[in-house]
């Protein structure tokens, strides 16, 4: 359409140097681009919805980090090298005021990554955006979900529970007053995609995903196609000091980390005779990981404390409910 | 989310055989797919927004056909052969009465082509949808908007003005009384997507693309890609016998045609020397093209009549003013 082609010409053409893996990028019919040879290319793709993703009103640019970084966490979480990004974009109307900050955010952590704006479209409806990145994995190392067995442990990146109260404090205005509000607000629009880490997991973890309908629900993904139970010390959970301070209550701060999506973090095991190699491989990405637990026989997932059970009631995270 | 699983596993797992070059659709974080040697993959993204691109109660299986078959149709543009589609999916609800028909046409239409649905999202919002559809061309092969040269012929692939007259239709009641009325409507949402025609155009078309904003609108994008000017002889325009009768003045459906998006007719150019082969490679794929003009040196398009100018003023089509 011709408002799409004036849209997307001033904002989103001629801002990144060229790969030489894309031979046409903006402007033609489609894309065309090359894949190199022995990988498989990994495809992943993520909506956001104004009203379930992010509030009407967020700035720009920390929508348009979060609709970028969630949707590479994907390809972090099969180990795979980012290569390419398609944006589609549904605006209520043309708003320079809205696309700039957005654009500029947007290439500045694709150029990051090297990734490369390679098509799209723009069009006129309620505010949403759908992302497709594709990256590549030397074939046969993709990290899976099915390949977790008993006797694993798991570990996860970076600390949990941020993300979920940092939407607490967008949504409550009662949450907006307490300590830490505006930075756990701003590490929910600002995860880290663990891009580094998952490249060098791939051949270390039996199993990994990344985490965004929280840790329990996530963890069951890895269970149900692995065939295998877990258990997690609750009291082994990463937690960022504001977290801690923002809940007070610690295990209400520990019961947030279990269930908090849109993480981005990665969830992953690793076989015992593993882990030195995988110390070894992760300290130069500069990714904490924990030990959080371990995979057991079975199919049910325990939470313990001091090797006694807990009955904790913690469940998923659904956009469905949420906003 | 947790609602995504439980509407993907329903309507969207195991509804296909699997192709041999995915090795991983839906299920994991991304999928997995591997493409063929000495060839460069064509992306193309596509987004329709209910209000803008089809009415909210439109038919669901018709809208799925229009989904798949417009975006489709820019690999065929581009003489690529499709391979993989993704999904986005923005529902109000998980509605079964909608993605039961929905899920149902669309997979008829991707097995047709031997598409395989490799991944995709969906989400709580406003109805719309983005498919991301990638194919094969072999390298340096594709038709490109750009290599249109003086004294080219110009083609158009089936009839021209249906789609615009289909909407008519849909959006004026008292259009809806008018002859033909509802086979043009269904012609609207019917499109063929010319991936044979596109395919056989290969090494013959010096340039080509899709109507999708209307002949006028995309003829100048080839125009200003390829740095020429354009006569057409509106009397050669193929016009259907229903769009004729459905608007009985013959002028004015030849302006409907010249304007009317959302055809996925292709547009292309033939050099004289090519066109005794493109008779013949196009032959086999049973699709109509007919000559409506030709290439001239300049920058400008003139609509011709017996070959004296005509002043008609025809614009463009655009979504943010159509709906």
């Amino acid at each position: 359409m011709a408002g799409e082609f004036n849209l997307i010409t001033q904002y989103f053409v001629n801002r990144q140097t060229q790969r030489k893996d894309v031979q046409l990028s903006l402007g033609d019919d489609s894309a065309l681009v090359t894949s190199p040879d022995n990988v498989q290319i990994a495809i992943s793709t993520d909506t956001l919805v104004a009203g379930t993703h992010f509030i009407a009103e967020a700035n720009p640019a920390w929508v348009a980090h979060k609709a970028l970084a969630s949707n590479l966490s994907d390809l972090a979480a099969m180990g795979a090298s980012p290569a390419w990004v398609s944006l589609a974009l549904t605006l209520p109307e043309p708003d320079e005021m809205w696309l700039a900050p957005f654009s500029e955010a947007f290439f500045d952590l694709a150029n990051y990554f090297n990734i490369q704006l390679i098509g799209g479209d723009t069009t006129k409806g309620p505010l949403s955006m759908t992302l497709t990145v594709q990256g590549f994995v030397p074939q046969g190392k993709a990290l899976r979900r099915d390949g977790a067995k008993v006797g694993d442990w798991i570990y996860v990146t970076g600390t949990l529970g941020d993300s979920a109260a940092g939407l607490e404090a967008i949504l409550d205005e009662k949450a907006r007053n307490k300590p830490h509000a505006e930075t756990l607000e701003y590490r929910h629009y600002h995860a880290t995609p663990r891009l580094l880490a998952g490249q060098a997991l791939r051949g270390v973890a039996s199993s990994c995903l990344d985490i965004s309908d929280g840790l329990v629900s996530d963890l069951g993904h890895i269970m149900r196609a692995s065939g295998v139970a877990a258990v997690i010390d609750v009291d082994a959970l990463p937690l960022s000091s504001e977290l801690e301070t923002f809940y007070r209550d610690r295990d209400h701060a520990l019961q947030v980390a279990l269930s908090s999506g849109e993480e981005y973090e990665l969830c992953f095991t690793v076989p015992e005779e593993q882990k030195g190699q995988m110390d070894t491989l992760l300290a130069p990405t500069g990714t904490k990981a924990t030990c959080i637990g371990q995979i057991r026989s079975g199919d049910s997932l325990s939470l313990e404390r001091a090797g006694k059970a807990l009955d904790w009631h913690v469940s998923g995270y659904d956009h469905f409910k949420v906003m």
